[in-house]
């Protein structure tokens, strides 16, 4: 029969990987013999264990030890990765390997090299000579770049959980209960922000046009004149409403401040959207003094970079719109590296879409008031990521509130 | 052709009464002259009109008359009404009219009498020695009671848009949209509150369990202690989880305080329930010093009546919950009399159980995360209900901060 | 250092007990040594452990031998359960045990028996002489009665997942997508329908009142007269939308038939009521010939036991309802032994009511077209719940359907 | 005192656009007399009123005139609309009139012209040479086109309920209830469909993946083969569900006939993706026999036309794709002319996208299962929108078969 030593390491009880790794086997028809294994005692300790997985076909033994991969384990001899040419500009070779959000490492014939970023749903384009290997996504892949395909040689390290309780992270993971009191996460959301500050780390926003709706921009720009913010993505729309508020007041015809309805209340956004295009783009509005406040206002008065990207269900759109798809997602990864916290905010395309992007790392904060936007987005099979349902303008109040306070 | 003459009084053009009362004619095959119309020319000058109904057939005649008395039409030669007698004790005459919960009249023989209370579907009970007509549900109706059985003689006046713009419940209608800023309308629900409370109107609040999940007992216990709450409607559920949260700092074994799971939390909960039952009740706990903070608490201390309704899902339940589901509407409502505002928060069976024993110019305030109950309370074909889609902890927070800014 | 040891038994690899075991080790403070370690190699071979647990104080120890024994932890050596006398009717002594909805056992000095039911939220009422353990709700305890407090002596045996990966209730565990395909799920439900009619199992049926408004009740008739309905457990509202549909035609006065609105329509309800009122109830009105079709109509046709449990919100009621919360528990409880599969549809307060009372064991599928209802009902922590989000007509529909094809 | 003397004429009843305008000037601080007023006796009589508005002062009475002109309202000596000259590509002159989805005309000098198309959150450019009006969007605009400013010379010809009740987007208006029966409303549906095909009218369906998801891919493809859908506009999700499904079996790894995980699920979406880039996109993909069934195949086999717009939460994306938003605006706008019917189905992001570039006039169906995108959709305040909130694979099953009984 058909067999495979594998062998797991680190905090594989607590982690609950052996169980997992064992149920596989199981429910896909294999037997496992287990060799050694040595639970660490402590919480601090890693564990071990060496299991042999035996099955009928070998066809179904690969299958099987792919899935086992995605849980951390190791084949202990280890077989180079199969490389394949990519048929076409744009085209991957047929069984081309597709990439997790997981830290994973390709083996070739002289050693092991980890893949770069740790993107999903790519393929890994390895180059031998410079001894690098990256995921690429579909509209960057060139004829002939050389693919690993099949899932020989590829070991892919899932994030475990962290020994010690102390961050709100591994605390919430996946919490997303309405009924739950949010002061005490939120206390510790600006702990974390201030600890990500400190410690020079990338906070990234995105932000959907319920920020402004809401009345939460004052809020937001606080954090962004703090520093809190060093990246903003998000849509035509969280752009025009707010421009629309430092122009005239109102977002989509409604005073913010009295809740009434202006006069002639829904001209005023495409009003706005006509400003910007007239100034050039929101930058010269602001250098030319007819942008004065806002959100935006505030990104170009701190030098925070952001990315607007477009949809079809914008208006304008505002001149700093990247329409195009994939130049917006190409605009997005490129600003990526760094990013320690995500934050995301009163949208569920651009959340999902930026979601996609970023490796399994980033802690990521999900918060909507509907709560099936934070369970898609919260549920993404980490410890690193916490739903909040709630109100955008009070969460953003207490946040800035208990930032400020520590200041 | 079977005719009748009705007159339309008051501000039947903007209220859409007219042009409701036109409509309905003519949908249901009947037709009309108008004989005179008078328009008022300012918001404050009542209109008035006169109309001829025609219809092909008497019944058809009588059966669209009854729906324009339901828009305020008058006829212009008053019937009395008819009785009959109730055949047996919680039964009524077949044919008993059903009352709605606007001002209603009944024309005797010898004058018109209006019923008491504005009770919706209830029959109305006529003791024509006494001259009162009583608003009377099924289970308080004897055998032999006068009961009004179709539809003529009787007058409803439909609550009327004021013609002052002035207050929070005209401007907001039915607003119970996710994405507004809700900081100004609490700031005019604030200002409702303080305007009943000097005027000494009764503010009814109907509270879950989610206003002590999310964190805003102690917000609530601010506005019992300022006398902004005075009475309170709710089920074992609140009850219980407040004592538990006042006795153990949890709510369902989560520590408000810290956001963290207790040590045996669940059990808690149900040691509270001991506690109290043991105690003999709320009140008799309060007096032996062993419940000492809470909502439940306040109330004892600051004289505030409460109904505890009892439900087929509670624990224990408390002593002071009424179990039996008539008895707790009998309760409630011989405490409604002079609730001039009814806040419900964070509990669709006890606001709509409320919401069908209020009189429709009882204004009526709906907060709750889930926009599905927001819509199913606030929806009431009234001027008089605001629906506020958002987090129960925030929005008290923010409402006892502006009441007490003000006081 | 205070330590004990403790058995592991059975499927604790692959149903995730021996790491959650652990795992509660190292978070509450203590330590462990595994003993002995023996891990099945089939899917079908029982696992078992034997490990030293250290704690620094005896108390601690304590607690963590508690919450241990929720995972089916047995202690080496047993010591029978702690009992004091209950202080007054419908008190339980301090610390009382609070029983969970899983298979449990008490070790008395002369051996070990098991409660009867599996009721959660209950003390444990032990009659020595009879060698009897019943979980017992606070309404029902009596002074003196005998009642398990502390942890020490309990053993609670954790549903374990089957080793047959053949049903559905396993293969869903907890699957609440909008967005998966659900005919292949209807089918599997289907099959369970049929297997428990076959086995004599019985069938319990928890229904609010939208599956008369949205034009289900004529499938559900159907699965009652082939005897797939073997128990109905609803409110008010349900009884009285089905017979206003089976004496008008109408539903809260929509036409069910033609979708339109009927002329008086709100007035069918009330006079539902009060035709079945004045019969004296509902068999009595089906006996007489008044009610001729319908949900109750069927049930009473076909000797399918109902519990109608009344609600505050109630109008009427009926007369087969039962007004009090604790009588209908009561008569709920008394009803439910034998249950094997319980499907609950469109109503949260009944679905939850009766949750609390089921054990653990009975299969649940919850079906509600709002997925904050299915999340409450499914997520309860075992292996047996699915939960369904559609709209209940064309669930029941093809339910039936696929029912009705293989008879 | 300035004044304008305005008539209304048509439905002005019960349209209720006579109060609406009565309304509009006593809240907006104006006063009226009625000059004459002729009300139609029956339901296809017009009305016509004849009123002279006053307000205090100049500035505001234009407003308050523009507000009316919303309404239909015409005023008795009509001016000239006012021109400008747009100052740069892509950018409006100040003040430029924001068009409505109502159909609107332009007073000329020499007369009045129509604006083409209906088209919302536009400019007016006219070209007095060639007596055309264009709704014309930012991007499109070209410096120097000359665009009405101000509000003079527009009239707004506001849809009018027709005087048949016959059919059901009248009937519906705007419900969106969970809890009606949707039989009766799916056969209207499906008699609308009926009429529009026979009459020549174009079917649009937007459509989401949850189509797939949710194992109605089935009965859309028959849709499609039976001729009832002309136009279908998607995003890259749709199609590439649609492939996975048609090639593996398979929606986002999960299998739609047995709702089992597929081993290696997830990897299909991605491979079915590289299918179709190495086929160079659907069309060539169904000729060369790769693409055998589905929804795109079935449109391409039945020329069913096709708009495919980009979105940055994309795989891939298809080489079909749009993937800048301006580009596919106007691919959907240039398609869009001749429609008469527009059903959205399980897509926010499209289904808003398209509503913004519908005439007012265009039959809308909006299917969602969750309820808050129907609102969004469903309340366009118009007569012309049916909201149904069901689940998407019951839904179109019972419309495929309403239409396929009756072909």
């Amino acid at each position: 029969m058909p067999s495979e030593t594998i062998e797991l390491r680190g905090h594989i009880i607590d982690s609950l990987i052996l169980p997992k790794v064992l149920d596989e086997i199981i429910t896909h028809g294999g037997t496992f013999k287990i060799g050694e294994i040595r639970i660490g005692e402590g919480r601090a300790d890693q564990s071990f264990a060496r299991i042999e997985v035996d099955d009928p076909s070998a066809e179904d033994l690969d299958d099987l030890i792919l899935r086992l991969r995605q849980h951390g384990a190791e084949v202990v001899e280890k077989k180079s990765a199969q490389l394949a040419a990519a048929p076409a500009d744009g085209v991957f070779p047929e069984q081309f390997y597709v990439t997790t959000n997981q830290q994973t490492f390709v083996q070739l014939d002289d050693g092991e090299i980890e893949v770069h970023p740790a993107l999903m749903d790519s393929a890994i384009v390895v180059d031998p000579a410079a001894k690098t290997a990256t995921a690429t996504k579909f509209y960057s892949i060139k004829k002939g770049q050389e693919v690993v395909v099949g899932h020989r040689g590829i070991r892919v390290v899932p994030l475990q959980r962290s020994t010690s309780r102390a961050d709100v992270f591994e605390f919430m993971a996946s919490n997303v209960s309405i009924e739950k009191p949010k002061t005490a996460v939120i206390r510790e959301i600006a702990r974390e922000f201030k600890r990500a500050h400190e410690e020079k780390g990338k906070i990234l926003v995105v932000a959907g046009p319920a920020v402004v709706h809401t009345g939460a921009a004052e809020h937001f720009e606080k954090l962004i004149g703090w520093g809190y913010v060093n990246l903003l993505f998000a849509g035509n729309a969280l752009a025009v409403h707010d421009i629309e508020n430092a122009l005239f007041g109102t977002s989509l015809g409604v005073y913010l401040e009295k809740g009434s309805l202006a006069e002639s209340g829904h001209e005023n956004h495409m009003r706005a959207i006509n400003v910007i295009r007239s100034a050039g783009g929101i930058k010269p509005a602001v250098k030319s003094g007819l942008l004065k406040s806002g959100i935006m206002y505030s990104c170009v008065k701190n030098n925070v970079d952001y990315v607007l990207a477009g949809s079809i269900r914008d208006d304008g759109p505002l001149p700093d719109v990247i329409t195009d798809a994939l130049d917006a997602q190409r605009a997005m990864r490129e600003k990526l590296s760094g990013v320690t916290i995500a934050m995301m905010m009163g949208t569920m395309l651009h959340s999902i879409a930026v979601g996609n992007l970023l490796p399994a790392t980033v802690r990521t904060i999900c918060v909507d008031i509907n709560p099936g936007v934070v369970t898609k987005l919260a549920d993404r099979g980490t410890f690193q990521a916490i739903g909040l349902v709630t109100d955008l303008e009070p969460f953003l109040r207490e946040l800035t509130d208990c930032i400020g306070n520590a200041r």
